[in-house]
């Protein structure tokens, strides 16, 4: 604990460019690593998820994500449950360069209702694909969709917002209750964003099968800017893997995937996820520069929609390749954000381990 | 404490930008959150005070920050009191691109006298209007305009200079004795800038209704360049939150508003000047960006125009929206300059709280 | 150590940057500076080594740096041992400005295979010359041309990857075995890179003449990005030479160079290196801006061209002098780039010290 | 001390950026604020000696600045002493824009010789204007020069170098005893750049009037890269001034000023160097920005010129006033580049001091 006023304390957080991997004494063959891991009952090739953002996730890309050994999420928020055709919005979108104008078009094209309906074709295109995949719903609405996404046969629900607690306090509302909900429901639920040991700790004993630690979504400056809220990832990871630890023992052996959400602009961060206690990163920055991405080179989470809030920026970025290369090459650029699942394969053998859950120990420096 | 060398130490001294709010394991409904403080004994809605700044405050602009809510403060040692008609010296002003040709034009006009019966004329105009409002003398100006300023009706007298001790001395005049001067007004007063424990427990001593914790004025920068002087925020904040803290237990309950006043850029800053142990902000730089800022895109405060020092720049901002849309919304860009009162709540609902003085309590960590 | 938060702690480590060399009570004439060095039986003018990067080495530029009293190393898996006549080829790479299209050029010149007759031929020019050289392979390559460049006549085999552990472990491969790989060559082997204590004891324990310390080839910031790993180069020093000392005492007095290898720009990171414990340099931008560098202004390391996962920029740095200006100058320059070895004497000199081994001990702070 | 790793530990050190000065509860008057100062038997007006850099110190200058109320010195080592008219080359140089080329043709019109006669010329002018003044020469041309330096008048000679240590050794020359050269001399010198506690002790024991602390000539970061060797201003001043308080207890009596002599900038600089412990400094870049200044928007120091190891680059400054307007005012900026008289006076005014020596005790905060 550090002073910083005779009237306030506060603790050292770090975030992942704080940190790096160091190697160690011994060195593995890349072909010997593998990088599958298992979250419940489901096993998948890559501890990658992508984002639920519609400037990434289609029901195209999603398949195409679970086609390549990924789990992809669908945003049941987005334009693709508000519109029968997104894509001319999407093109009207990509069409706007001046960043205060796509924000206000964001807030007027979100504020579109959502057609029930459309969750259920959507999800259903997906499921004829036979990959896995997920679905997301803001805590809001997660009641109200639920059992109709249960239906449809995601492998997860994925419950996602800025903030996600277990108690939530309204005087109003009656606001989720999130144990008895994931309880009461027929799939793994993954949960978050969560920030801290205890919030973290509480999402895992109201019955998570993963928490996102973060605040997704690429917001982290505007998260600052607009609400002084910051989440350093490498700490917030490292008190989750703390906690995923805690709950193991006291719930006899339950083990809830720690997902890192945010923050995750490059290969090498997602390693140094991992390296401080991830399971798995959720990541969106990437896949937006894709060619298939539905942004056509911009990209843009929830929170840049918000009707009276905005806090996000529609950022651009330059497509570099196909999802295919992206996530599993070959890679022509030096800059992590190609090549993902051979990049975190190097990382592994460069520092001598052959498995996910075992580089979780690797060593890390301050830098 | 740390060595610099084997002849000083030096305490280690934080700014806004060093802290970042953490969320805790609770969160709340945002319709929960009640953001109205109380200062002497004025109720006000939400915790900004636009600063006496002639850019952003005139008469106008006091009266509408007073009707959406806020505290708005016109400086009496501005345009308005020096100038019949300002409107015509402001064009001038905007005119003038050049920073180097601006600070001297305001040097040379603000260098035209002060014409007692405008400061009478200003304040009867927004007394007027029914809105809670202030106004600003500088220390040195302080005895002479005081009782003219009081018999205007003004809620609250603002004594605001860089940097404001309970104990001024000089050999050659007899300056303002803070405590008879407040004790014989018969208008609350809030004065600053100071910057220490020590500072604000003698002007609380003083009888300060509030104190301004900071520089003020956007000069930040400018006073390091020019004097070496610099107060980050987040520890002046804390050892003036101590400092009324240890006021209100030996006065025996008189509880002095501790006002951050300047490095405040973003809704984001002001919620960390809460929780850092502020009870409300003195802010400049999100007016200037307002639609009815006198100013016209340009920011300037009292150091820039000192005839032989200018310790200020005149800096340029764009216009994004009405002062309303500022203060109370909705929002369209992600920076945290618009909606302040609605980001506010925001992160209050967030971390879990509903009011501003137990936000004071919110965890903070180092980034 | 420091809590990176409940689950992970770290060590901090620091870069060449955060540290410099302060002076001490004495200085010394710079005529009485000795920058000689002995690694194995040979001694050398000054402790800078030419890295083997296809951009600065050719069998001219090996012979001019040995001519001037360096050491010039030639990458046998480069291009003049894939190429009959690589000038064409570096001439086409020359004409590609843009970045991407140079990394798939050089995935694609590189892909040609390496003809073992061209080893002999390039290591015989130089040999010719009668000038201190080495020549460099990966560790994959290593066993397979290894004779052969014994053959021809170099002074050291530099065996060089971006991690290289005296402990690789493959399921299906037989790796190299270092010690006895060493131990059977008839040339002082050169080895790394290595970042750490225990590594460097081991490196030394399989019997290396001299081990590079770090990654090398210029690729801090890709290394970083790509695979989140990095060595902050005091700190790797500052181990690898307490490594040195324990492994001198143990092996009862065999000394084993302590090489720096990436991320030395300037001459006064050459001298901050040394200072750090380091033996010698192995350097790579300052000779890309010579005018008898092959790259033609454009400078890139092996990581670069890697087929699947590049991890390095081809960079562009202006031309400013010949090799010998660039190593002995005169200097015109105030950016430590050319005259290291003046650089690096008037270090000494303006120090207090008169040779390399005693500049070793020379005091740091941190800035 | 932290560890940089196994083998190597270091101090942390700190520049002027890295400390502030912060207010206390007590503010003064800023007519009552005296900066007088003495060095031997020599008062000033204030505390600011201008380098002895061709750019800034001409004959006319120093008079300047004398007849302002500072210390000007003569570089007798510069463009004044090798040519019977420097004003067409200055003129020339004036014209070059590109750096390289700046560089080199500095190399060439400072390798024409000195006329020891230009030397006699040059200082009876100065000492005809009937101000206060010094000349400076390097360590290696001090005795060479000394005795006629001593006939024209000076009130200070200067011995400067980048580092000068009381105990130079060299195995073929015979070089400068200080405490002989100082003691046999009949005018104070002032000497240096020094950089920590037993430098200063031991230039202050050689009898040293004052010492100069730091690398001086804005080649802060020139020499960073070139020699790795850095001073960070506030901790070798902070340590110099402990040396000069036991100087003065085992001298039983004699007080050496302490005069920070590079890394400043500003006028903040100026007080913060003096808040560290200075009693004075030898400023450069502020001087460059007048219109009298010699060298046209140009500043350069003798470390550009070095024949084979150019370490300090030419820099362009914008002219923005008299020399009177930056030392005395009016200053139309918010940069500290004007009015540094003024500037400092308001600084001990607004943190409760009256005069420079008690200002050195002036309270820090690390930023």
């Amino acid at each position: 604990m550090y002073d910083i006023g005779r009237g306030k304390r506060a603790e050292k957080a770090y975030g992942l460019d704080d940190v790096a991997i160091v190697p160690t004494k011994r060195t593995r063959d890349i072909d010997d690593v593998d990088l599958t891991w298992k979250i419940d009952a489901v096993t998948l090739d890559f501890p990658l998820i992508a984002a639920p953002m519609d400037s990434i996730m289609s029901p195209d890309t999603v398949i195409e994500v679970g086609r390549l050994g990924g789990l992809g999420v669908l945003n049941l928020e987005g334009l693709w449950t508000r519109y029968e055709d997104p894509e001319p919005v999407l093109t009207q979108l990509a069409a706007i360069t001046d960043p205060l104008a796509a924000t206000r078009k964001l807030q007027q094209v979100y504020s579109a209702p959502i057609i029930p309906e459309l969750i259920d074709r959507r999800l259903g295109q997906i499921r004829a694909a036979g990959v896995p995949f997920a679905a997301s719903l803001s805590p809001k609405n997660g009641r109200q969709h639920a059992e109709q996404v249960v239906a449809a046969g995601v492998d997860f629900l994925v419950i996602r917002g800025t903030t996600v607690s277990a108690q939530h306090v309204s005087s109003t509302t009656d606001p989720l209750d999130l144990k008895r909900f994931i309880h009461d429901l027929d799939v793994p639920v993954i949960v978050g964003g969560c920030a801290n040991y205890h919030t973290a700790l509480h999402l895992m004993r109201a019955g998570a099968a993963g928490i996102l630690v973060g605040f997704g979504g690429g917001a982290r400056r505007a998260t600052r800017n607009v609400l002084g809220i910051e989440v350093p990832m490498a700490t917030a990871l490292s008190d989750a893997a703390a906690a995923r630890g805690d709950y193991l023992d006291e719930s006899g052996g339950r083990y809830v995937a720690v997902i890192a959400d945010g923050s995750i602009g490059s290969s090498g961060d997602i390693a140094k996820a991992v390296a401080c206690g991830a399971d798995a990163a959720m990541v969106g920055v990437p896949f937006a520069r894709a060619v298939e991405a539905p942004g056509a080179g911009y990209h843009w989470g929830p929170e840049a929609w918000h009707p009276t809030l905005s806090r996000g920026l529609r950022v651009h970025f330059d497509t570099i390749g196909s999802l295919e290369e992206i996530l599993v090459g070959p890679s022509s650029v030096a800059d992590g954000s190609m090549n993902l699942v051979g990049a975190l394969k190097r990382t592994l053998a460069s520092t001598g381990f052959t498995d996910v859950k075992s580089f979780q120990k690797a060593e890390l420096v301050l830098v």
